[in-house]
Protein backbone atom coordinates (compact mmCIF):
# COMPACT_ATOMS: atom_id res chain seq x y z
CA UNK A 1 0.00 0.00 0.00
CA UNK A 2 3.04 2.39 0.77
CA UNK A 3 4.61 1.41 -2.59
CA UNK A 4 1.37 1.72 -4.11
CA UNK A 5 0.84 5.57 -2.68
CA UNK A 6 3.93 6.48 -3.85
CA UNK A 7 3.31 5.47 -7.21
CA UNK A 8 0.55 7.10 -7.48
CA UNK A 9 1.51 10.39 -6.11
CA UNK A 10 4.68 10.20 -8.48
CA UNK A 11 2.83 9.43 -11.82
CA UNK A 12 1.03 12.55 -11.51
CA UNK A 13 3.37 14.42 -13.24
CA UNK A 14 2.45 11.58 -15.94
CA UNK A 15 -1.27 12.50 -16.53
CA UNK A 16 -2.61 15.86 -17.96
CA UNK A 17 -3.59 18.24 -14.85
CA UNK A 18 -7.46 17.55 -15.56
CA UNK A 19 -6.30 14.05 -14.14
CA UNK A 20 -4.10 14.62 -11.64
CA UNK A 21 -6.73 15.15 -8.56
CA UNK A 22 -8.30 11.66 -9.62
CA UNK A 23 -4.25 10.21 -9.39
CA UNK A 24 -4.07 12.55 -5.64
CA UNK A 25 -7.03 10.53 -4.17
CA UNK A 26 -6.07 7.34 -5.64
CA UNK A 27 -2.70 7.61 -3.74
CA UNK A 28 -4.58 9.09 -1.06
CA UNK A 29 -6.52 5.95 -0.55
CA UNK A 30 -3.53 3.39 -0.40
CA UNK A 31 -1.68 5.66 2.07
CA UNK A 32 -4.64 5.55 4.45
CA UNK A 33 -4.90 1.86 3.71
CA UNK A 34 -0.90 1.53 4.61
CA UNK A 35 -1.77 3.80 7.69
CA UNK A 36 -4.56 1.46 8.83
CA UNK A 37 -2.64 -1.98 8.42
CA UNK A 38 0.13 -0.80 10.79
CA UNK A 39 -2.64 -0.41 13.64
CA UNK A 40 -3.98 -3.28 12.33
CA UNK A 41 -0.83 -5.17 12.11
CA UNK A 42 0.44 -4.04 15.69
CA UNK A 43 -2.97 -4.72 17.00
CA UNK A 44 -2.77 -8.36 15.80
CA UNK A 45 0.82 -8.70 17.59
CA UNK A 46 -0.82 -7.63 20.93
CA UNK A 47 -3.51 -10.15 20.80
CA UNK A 48 -1.68 -13.24 19.87
CA UNK A 49 1.66 -14.75 21.21
CA UNK A 50 3.45 -17.21 19.45
CA UNK A 51 5.37 -19.87 21.52
CA UNK A 52 7.03 -22.56 19.34
CA UNK A 53 4.21 -23.93 17.33
CA UNK A 54 1.40 -22.79 19.88
CA UNK A 55 -0.85 -19.46 19.57
CA UNK A 56 -2.63 -18.27 22.23
CA UNK A 57 -4.62 -15.11 22.58
CA UNK A 58 -2.64 -12.90 25.20
CA UNK A 59 -6.22 -11.38 26.73
CA UNK A 60 -5.76 -8.03 24.57
CA UNK A 61 -8.80 -7.74 22.28
CA UNK A 62 -7.61 -7.49 18.29
CA UNK A 63 -9.47 -4.38 17.00
CA UNK A 64 -11.49 -4.99 13.94
CA UNK A 65 -12.53 -1.15 14.04
CA UNK A 66 -9.19 -0.21 12.64
CA UNK A 67 -10.43 -2.03 9.12
CA UNK A 68 -13.84 -0.18 9.73
CA UNK A 69 -12.21 3.17 9.94
CA UNK A 70 -9.87 2.36 7.33
CA UNK A 71 -13.24 1.81 4.65
CA UNK A 72 -15.39 4.15 6.10
CA UNK A 73 -12.92 7.13 4.78
CA UNK A 74 -11.36 4.80 1.73
CA UNK A 75 -14.54 3.15 0.00
CA UNK A 76 -15.90 6.68 -0.32
CA UNK A 77 -12.43 8.18 -1.98
CA UNK A 78 -12.53 5.18 -4.12
CA UNK A 79 -15.72 6.08 -5.65
CA UNK A 80 -14.65 9.71 -6.32
CA UNK A 81 -11.48 8.68 -7.84
CA UNK A 82 -13.48 6.43 -10.50
CA UNK A 83 -15.93 9.47 -10.87
CA UNK A 84 -13.12 11.97 -11.71
CA UNK A 85 -11.55 9.77 -14.12
CA UNK A 86 -14.65 9.50 -15.93
CA UNK A 87 -14.39 13.51 -16.32
CA UNK A 88 -18.06 14.12 -16.41
CA UNK A 89 -19.55 17.61 -16.24
CA UNK A 90 -18.95 19.29 -13.11
CA UNK A 91 -22.63 18.97 -11.71
CA UNK A 92 -23.16 15.16 -12.46
CA UNK A 93 -19.19 14.83 -10.83
CA UNK A 94 -20.83 16.71 -7.74
CA UNK A 95 -23.80 14.57 -7.56
CA UNK A 96 -22.68 11.20 -8.32
CA UNK A 97 -19.87 11.97 -5.38
CA UNK A 98 -21.96 12.79 -3.11
CA UNK A 99 -24.94 10.19 -3.63
CA UNK A 100 -22.51 7.44 -3.95
CA UNK A 101 -20.12 8.60 -1.17
CA UNK A 102 -23.07 8.93 1.39
CA UNK A 103 -24.07 4.93 0.32
CA UNK A 104 -20.40 3.67 0.42
CA UNK A 105 -19.88 5.62 3.91
CA UNK A 106 -23.95 3.76 4.68
CA UNK A 107 -22.34 0.33 3.71
CA UNK A 108 -19.49 0.45 6.22
CA UNK A 109 -21.34 2.12 9.07
CA UNK A 110 -23.92 -0.66 8.69
CA UNK A 111 -21.60 -4.14 8.27
CA UNK A 112 -19.29 -3.26 11.54
CA UNK A 113 -21.93 -3.78 14.61
CA UNK A 114 -22.62 -7.33 12.42
CA UNK A 115 -18.74 -7.98 12.61
CA UNK A 116 -18.28 -7.13 16.03
CA UNK A 117 -21.56 -9.26 16.87
CA UNK A 118 -21.09 -12.37 19.29
CA UNK A 119 -23.87 -14.21 17.44
CA UNK A 120 -24.15 -15.57 13.75
CA UNK A 121 -27.70 -14.13 13.49
CA UNK A 122 -26.48 -10.46 14.31
CA UNK A 123 -24.19 -10.73 11.58
CA UNK A 124 -26.34 -11.81 9.21
CA UNK A 125 -28.90 -8.96 10.13
CA UNK A 126 -26.40 -6.63 9.44
CA UNK A 127 -24.87 -8.14 6.30
CA UNK A 128 -28.41 -8.33 4.72
CA UNK A 129 -28.67 -4.43 5.68
CA UNK A 130 -25.32 -3.50 4.19
CA UNK A 131 -25.83 -4.93 1.43
CA UNK A 132 -28.82 -2.69 0.17
CA UNK A 133 -26.54 0.11 -0.35
CA UNK A 134 -23.99 -2.10 -1.34
CA UNK A 135 -26.25 -3.72 -4.30
CA UNK A 136 -27.72 0.05 -5.16
CA UNK A 137 -23.57 1.34 -5.59
CA UNK A 138 -22.53 -1.85 -7.15
CA UNK A 139 -25.43 -1.44 -10.01
CA UNK A 140 -25.35 2.33 -10.30
CA UNK A 141 -21.33 2.20 -10.94
CA UNK A 142 -22.14 -1.08 -13.40
CA UNK A 143 -24.76 0.57 -15.26
CA UNK A 144 -23.39 4.16 -15.00
CA UNK A 145 -19.81 3.23 -16.34
CA UNK A 146 -21.18 1.47 -19.62
CA UNK A 147 -23.36 4.30 -20.54
CA UNK A 148 -20.03 6.58 -20.08
CA UNK A 149 -18.21 4.04 -21.99
CA UNK A 150 -18.92 5.45 -25.25
CA UNK A 151 -18.53 9.14 -24.47
CA UNK A 152 -14.29 7.86 -23.68
CA UNK A 153 -11.77 8.10 -26.03
CA UNK A 154 -11.49 4.89 -28.21
CA UNK A 155 -8.00 4.19 -26.64
CA UNK A 156 -9.36 3.97 -23.42
CA UNK A 157 -12.79 1.98 -23.72
CA UNK A 158 -10.92 -1.48 -23.03
CA UNK A 159 -9.31 -0.17 -19.46
CA UNK A 160 -12.68 1.72 -18.41
CA UNK A 161 -14.55 -1.66 -19.09
CA UNK A 162 -11.95 -3.32 -17.11
CA UNK A 163 -12.16 -0.51 -14.13
CA UNK A 164 -16.34 -1.79 -14.70
CA UNK A 165 -15.48 -5.64 -14.42
CA UNK A 166 -12.59 -4.89 -11.33
CA UNK A 167 -14.76 -3.12 -9.12
CA UNK A 168 -17.89 -5.47 -9.59
CA UNK A 169 -15.50 -7.86 -8.80
CA UNK A 170 -13.38 -7.41 -5.84
CA UNK A 171 -15.97 -5.29 -4.04
CA UNK A 172 -17.82 -8.89 -3.93
CA UNK A 173 -14.98 -10.45 -1.93
CA UNK A 174 -16.48 -8.36 0.94
CA UNK A 175 -19.70 -10.06 1.48
CA UNK A 176 -18.26 -13.30 0.68
CA UNK A 177 -15.35 -13.08 3.08
CA UNK A 178 -17.73 -11.22 5.98
CA UNK A 179 -20.15 -14.68 6.06
CA UNK A 180 -17.29 -16.95 5.98
CA UNK A 181 -18.06 -17.63 9.87
CA UNK A 182 -21.36 -18.56 8.52
CA UNK A 183 -20.15 -21.93 6.35
CA UNK A 184 -19.09 -23.82 9.03
CA UNK A 185 -15.26 -21.97 9.86
CA UNK A 186 -15.04 -21.34 13.72
CA UNK A 187 -11.90 -20.66 15.53
CA UNK A 188 -8.94 -19.40 14.78
CA UNK A 189 -9.57 -20.65 11.34
CA UNK A 190 -12.58 -18.54 10.59
CA UNK A 191 -10.68 -15.31 12.10
CA UNK A 192 -7.54 -16.19 10.08
CA UNK A 193 -9.60 -16.66 6.72
CA UNK A 194 -11.80 -13.32 7.21
CA UNK A 195 -8.56 -11.34 7.46
CA UNK A 196 -6.27 -12.64 4.91
CA UNK A 197 -10.17 -12.81 2.72
CA UNK A 198 -10.13 -9.01 3.40
CA UNK A 199 -6.77 -8.06 2.96
CA UNK A 200 -6.70 -9.73 -0.51
CA UNK A 201 -10.02 -7.82 -1.35
CA UNK A 202 -8.41 -4.64 -0.10
CA UNK A 203 -5.14 -5.26 -2.19
CA UNK A 204 -6.88 -5.89 -5.32
CA UNK A 205 -9.63 -3.06 -4.75
CA UNK A 206 -7.54 -0.46 -4.06
CA UNK A 207 -3.70 -0.82 -5.39
CA UNK A 208 -4.52 -2.91 -8.32
CA UNK A 209 -7.74 -0.86 -9.33
CA UNK A 210 -5.37 1.98 -8.78
CA UNK A 211 -3.49 1.29 -11.36
CA UNK A 212 -5.60 0.67 -13.65
CA UNK A 213 -7.26 4.25 -13.05
CA UNK A 214 -3.38 5.55 -14.01
CA UNK A 215 -3.74 3.97 -16.91
CA UNK A 216 -6.87 5.40 -18.13
CA UNK A 217 -6.06 9.02 -16.79
CA UNK A 218 -2.63 8.36 -19.04
CA UNK A 219 -4.38 6.94 -21.85
CA UNK A 220 -6.88 9.35 -22.15
CA UNK A 221 -4.33 12.45 -21.62
CA UNK A 222 -2.47 10.95 -24.52
CA UNK A 223 -5.63 10.80 -26.79
CA UNK A 224 -7.13 14.11 -25.81
CA UNK A 225 -3.56 15.63 -26.29
CA UNK A 226 -4.22 14.64 -29.86
CA UNK A 227 -1.46 12.24 -29.73
CA UNK A 228 -2.55 9.76 -33.17
CA UNK A 229 -1.11 6.66 -32.35
CA UNK A 230 -1.69 6.53 -28.34
CA UNK A 231 1.49 5.74 -27.11
CA UNK A 232 1.12 7.03 -23.06
CA UNK A 233 3.78 8.99 -21.58
CA UNK A 234 4.65 5.57 -19.27
CA UNK A 235 5.78 3.48 -22.33
CA UNK B 1 -6.00 15.02 9.35
CA UNK B 2 -2.51 13.52 7.60
CA UNK B 3 -4.34 12.55 4.22
CA UNK B 4 -5.87 15.80 3.91
CA UNK B 5 -2.61 17.53 4.28
CA UNK B 6 -1.28 15.40 1.67
CA UNK B 7 -4.68 16.43 -0.78
CA UNK B 8 -3.60 20.13 -0.26
CA UNK B 9 -0.21 19.89 -0.68
CA UNK B 10 -0.22 18.19 -3.57
CA UNK B 11 -3.25 20.26 -5.10
CA UNK B 12 -1.25 23.27 -4.94
CA UNK B 13 -0.25 22.66 -8.70
CA UNK B 14 -4.21 22.76 -9.24
CA UNK B 15 -4.63 26.45 -8.65
CA UNK B 16 -3.14 29.53 -9.75
CA UNK B 17 0.10 31.08 -7.90
CA UNK B 18 -2.07 33.90 -5.82
CA UNK B 19 -4.13 30.65 -4.12
CA UNK B 20 -1.41 28.46 -3.44
CA UNK B 21 -0.90 29.80 -0.07
CA UNK B 22 -3.79 29.50 0.60
CA UNK B 23 -3.43 25.77 -0.02
CA UNK B 24 -0.06 25.46 2.09
CA UNK B 25 -1.99 27.21 4.89
CA UNK B 26 -4.80 24.72 4.91
CA UNK B 27 -2.28 21.68 4.23
CA UNK B 28 -0.85 23.26 8.10
CA UNK B 29 -4.08 23.46 9.63
CA UNK B 30 -4.24 19.44 9.05
CA UNK B 31 -0.96 18.48 9.21
CA UNK B 32 -0.43 20.36 12.86
CA UNK B 33 -3.48 18.30 13.66
CA UNK B 34 -2.51 15.10 12.95
CA UNK B 35 0.44 15.29 14.76
CA UNK B 36 -1.33 16.44 17.98
CA UNK B 37 -3.84 13.12 17.09
CA UNK B 38 -0.77 11.18 17.51
CA UNK B 39 -0.14 12.43 20.91
CA UNK B 40 -3.75 12.33 22.03
CA UNK B 41 -3.88 8.72 20.92
CA UNK B 42 -1.26 8.03 22.73
CA UNK B 43 -1.99 9.94 25.93
CA UNK B 44 -5.52 8.17 25.63
CA UNK B 45 -3.86 4.90 25.19
CA UNK B 46 -2.01 5.75 28.41
CA UNK B 47 -4.80 7.33 30.22
CA UNK B 48 -7.13 3.60 30.44
CA UNK B 49 -6.51 0.16 30.21
CA UNK B 50 -9.13 -2.34 28.24
CA UNK B 51 -9.55 -5.88 30.02
CA UNK B 52 -12.01 -7.70 28.00
CA UNK B 53 -14.91 -5.36 28.20
CA UNK B 54 -14.02 -3.36 31.06
CA UNK B 55 -12.26 -0.34 30.90
CA UNK B 56 -10.14 1.61 33.70
CA UNK B 57 -8.24 4.40 34.46
CA UNK B 58 -4.20 3.72 34.74
CA UNK B 59 -3.55 6.64 36.94
CA UNK B 60 -1.91 8.56 34.40
CA UNK B 61 -4.05 11.27 33.66
CA UNK B 62 -5.17 12.23 29.86
CA UNK B 63 -3.73 15.38 28.37
CA UNK B 64 -5.87 17.62 27.20
CA UNK B 65 -3.40 20.30 27.18
CA UNK B 66 -2.88 18.64 23.61
CA UNK B 67 -5.88 19.51 21.71
CA UNK B 68 -5.67 23.25 23.32
CA UNK B 69 -2.34 23.66 21.91
CA UNK B 70 -2.94 22.53 18.43
CA UNK B 71 -6.20 24.98 18.11
CA UNK B 72 -3.64 27.61 19.18
CA UNK B 73 -1.86 27.07 16.64
CA UNK B 74 -4.84 25.83 13.87
CA UNK B 75 -7.16 28.50 14.40
CA UNK B 76 -5.50 31.48 13.95
CA UNK B 77 -4.08 29.80 10.84
CA UNK B 78 -8.26 28.40 9.69
CA UNK B 79 -8.96 32.15 9.18
CA UNK B 80 -5.77 33.02 7.48
CA UNK B 81 -6.75 30.25 5.03
CA UNK B 82 -10.17 31.65 4.17
CA UNK B 83 -8.73 35.21 4.63
CA UNK B 84 -6.16 34.11 1.78
CA UNK B 85 -8.39 32.52 -0.51
CA UNK B 86 -11.17 35.79 -0.73
CA UNK B 87 -8.04 36.89 -2.23
CA UNK B 88 -8.65 41.23 -0.69
CA UNK B 89 -6.43 44.08 -0.93
CA UNK B 90 -2.81 43.19 1.13
CA UNK B 91 -3.76 45.94 3.53
CA UNK B 92 -7.36 43.92 4.10
CA UNK B 93 -5.39 40.68 4.04
CA UNK B 94 -2.78 41.74 6.54
CA UNK B 95 -5.61 44.29 9.11
CA UNK B 96 -8.23 41.31 9.07
CA UNK B 97 -5.57 38.36 9.95
CA UNK B 98 -4.02 40.24 12.32
CA UNK B 99 -7.36 41.29 14.37
CA UNK B 100 -9.24 37.91 13.67
CA UNK B 101 -5.87 35.94 14.38
CA UNK B 102 -5.37 37.85 17.70
CA UNK B 103 -9.10 37.17 18.72
CA UNK B 104 -8.64 33.56 18.27
CA UNK B 105 -5.91 32.45 20.12
CA UNK B 106 -7.45 34.82 22.46
CA UNK B 107 -10.61 32.57 22.77
CA UNK B 108 -8.50 29.28 22.92
CA UNK B 109 -6.09 30.54 25.52
CA UNK B 110 -9.78 31.74 27.65
CA UNK B 111 -11.15 27.96 26.96
CA UNK B 112 -8.32 26.00 28.59
CA UNK B 113 -8.34 27.14 32.38
CA UNK B 114 -12.52 25.88 31.91
CA UNK B 115 -11.46 22.75 30.24
CA UNK B 116 -9.67 21.71 33.08
CA UNK B 117 -11.41 22.93 35.98
CA UNK B 118 -12.62 20.36 38.39
CA UNK B 119 -15.68 22.87 38.95
CA UNK B 120 -18.76 22.96 37.18
CA UNK B 121 -19.04 26.88 37.93
CA UNK B 122 -15.38 27.12 37.11
CA UNK B 123 -16.28 25.77 33.30
CA UNK B 124 -18.92 27.91 33.36
CA UNK B 125 -16.88 31.28 33.62
CA UNK B 126 -14.07 30.60 31.53
CA UNK B 127 -16.71 29.66 28.51
CA UNK B 128 -18.56 32.21 28.91
CA UNK B 129 -15.22 34.71 28.58
CA UNK B 130 -14.13 32.44 25.51
CA UNK B 131 -17.71 33.12 23.74
CA UNK B 132 -16.84 36.85 23.52
CA UNK B 133 -13.80 36.39 21.18
CA UNK B 134 -15.78 33.66 19.76
CA UNK B 135 -19.09 35.60 18.98
CA UNK B 136 -16.82 38.68 17.79
CA UNK B 137 -14.87 36.56 15.14
CA UNK B 138 -18.13 34.22 13.97
CA UNK B 139 -20.27 37.81 13.53
CA UNK B 140 -17.28 39.41 11.45
CA UNK B 141 -16.65 36.18 9.64
CA UNK B 142 -20.57 36.14 8.72
CA UNK B 143 -20.91 39.93 8.16
CA UNK B 144 -17.33 40.14 6.05
CA UNK B 145 -17.76 37.29 3.92
CA UNK B 146 -21.50 38.18 3.26
CA UNK B 147 -20.01 41.61 2.07
CA UNK B 148 -17.30 40.09 -0.27
CA UNK B 149 -19.70 37.73 -2.28
CA UNK B 150 -20.70 40.13 -4.91
CA UNK B 151 -16.92 40.81 -5.68
CA UNK B 152 -16.47 36.98 -5.88
CA UNK B 153 -16.50 35.39 -9.67
CA UNK B 154 -20.25 33.99 -10.28
CA UNK B 155 -18.74 30.33 -10.41
CA UNK B 156 -17.66 30.81 -6.99
CA UNK B 157 -20.36 32.44 -5.10
CA UNK B 158 -21.89 29.54 -4.22
CA UNK B 159 -19.05 27.92 -2.78
CA UNK B 160 -18.05 30.93 -0.88
CA UNK B 161 -21.49 31.41 0.60
CA UNK B 162 -21.51 27.11 1.89
CA UNK B 163 -17.53 28.26 3.58
CA UNK B 164 -19.84 30.97 5.49
CA UNK B 165 -22.05 28.50 6.70
CA UNK B 166 -19.78 25.77 7.02
CA UNK B 167 -17.37 28.10 9.72
CA UNK B 168 -20.60 29.33 11.11
CA UNK B 169 -21.91 25.83 11.88
CA UNK B 170 -18.55 23.79 12.19
CA UNK B 171 -17.49 26.60 14.98
CA UNK B 172 -20.29 26.57 16.92
CA UNK B 173 -19.98 22.66 17.70
CA UNK B 174 -16.81 23.35 19.99
CA UNK B 175 -18.73 25.90 22.91
CA UNK B 176 -21.80 23.17 22.50
CA UNK B 177 -19.36 19.86 23.33
CA UNK B 178 -17.66 22.17 25.84
CA UNK B 179 -21.06 22.52 27.75
CA UNK B 180 -21.85 18.85 27.56
CA UNK B 181 -21.11 18.08 31.21
CA UNK B 182 -22.97 20.91 32.31
CA UNK B 183 -25.94 18.78 30.93
CA UNK B 184 -26.10 15.71 33.05
CA UNK B 185 -23.45 13.80 31.75
CA UNK B 186 -21.05 12.39 34.12
CA UNK B 187 -18.15 10.15 34.38
CA UNK B 188 -17.02 8.34 31.97
CA UNK B 189 -20.04 9.23 29.12
CA UNK B 190 -19.17 12.74 30.07
CA UNK B 191 -15.24 12.61 29.16
CA UNK B 192 -15.74 10.06 25.60
CA UNK B 193 -18.44 12.43 25.16
CA UNK B 194 -16.57 15.89 25.00
CA UNK B 195 -13.71 14.01 23.12
CA UNK B 196 -15.47 12.59 20.37
CA UNK B 197 -17.51 15.65 20.09
CA UNK B 198 -14.48 17.95 19.14
CA UNK B 199 -13.21 15.30 16.88
CA UNK B 200 -15.92 15.56 14.41
CA UNK B 201 -15.73 19.40 14.92
CA UNK B 202 -12.16 18.90 13.77
CA UNK B 203 -12.75 16.98 10.86
CA UNK B 204 -15.60 19.51 9.76
CA UNK B 205 -14.31 22.60 10.37
CA UNK B 206 -10.18 21.52 9.15
CA UNK B 207 -10.68 18.78 6.58
CA UNK B 208 -14.14 19.57 5.15
CA UNK B 209 -13.13 23.19 5.38
CA UNK B 210 -10.10 22.85 3.72
CA UNK B 211 -11.66 20.90 0.60
CA UNK B 212 -14.31 23.96 0.21
CA UNK B 213 -11.07 26.27 0.20
CA UNK B 214 -9.89 23.81 -2.43
CA UNK B 215 -12.76 24.10 -4.37
CA UNK B 216 -12.91 28.14 -3.77
CA UNK B 217 -9.20 28.58 -5.16
CA UNK B 218 -9.54 25.88 -7.78
CA UNK B 219 -12.95 27.72 -9.58
CA UNK B 220 -11.51 31.02 -8.66
CA UNK B 221 -8.43 30.26 -10.65
CA UNK B 222 -10.18 29.11 -13.81
CA UNK B 223 -12.38 31.89 -13.73
CA UNK B 224 -9.49 34.55 -13.54
CA UNK B 225 -7.52 32.53 -16.35
CA UNK B 226 -10.62 33.30 -18.43
CA UNK B 227 -12.03 30.10 -18.63
CA UNK B 228 -15.40 30.63 -20.21
CA UNK B 229 -17.34 27.03 -19.85
CA UNK B 230 -15.64 27.24 -15.81
CA UNK B 231 -14.59 23.46 -16.06
CA UNK B 232 -11.44 23.23 -13.36
CA UNK B 233 -8.69 21.74 -13.72
CA UNK B 234 -10.04 18.83 -11.14
CA UNK B 235 -13.04 17.65 -13.21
Amino acid sequence: MGAATLFFFLSRSQVAPAYRTALTITGLVTLIACYHYFRIFNSWEAAYSVTGDVVKPTGVAFNDAYRYVDWLLTVPLLLVELILVMRLSPEETASKATKLGILAALMVALGYPGEISSTLSGRWIWWVLAMIPFLIIVYDLFIGLRNSIGSQPPAARGLVSAARWVTVISWSFYPIVYIFPMFGLTGGTATVSVQVGYTIADIVAKAAFGVLIFLIAARKSAAEAGVKDVKPAYA
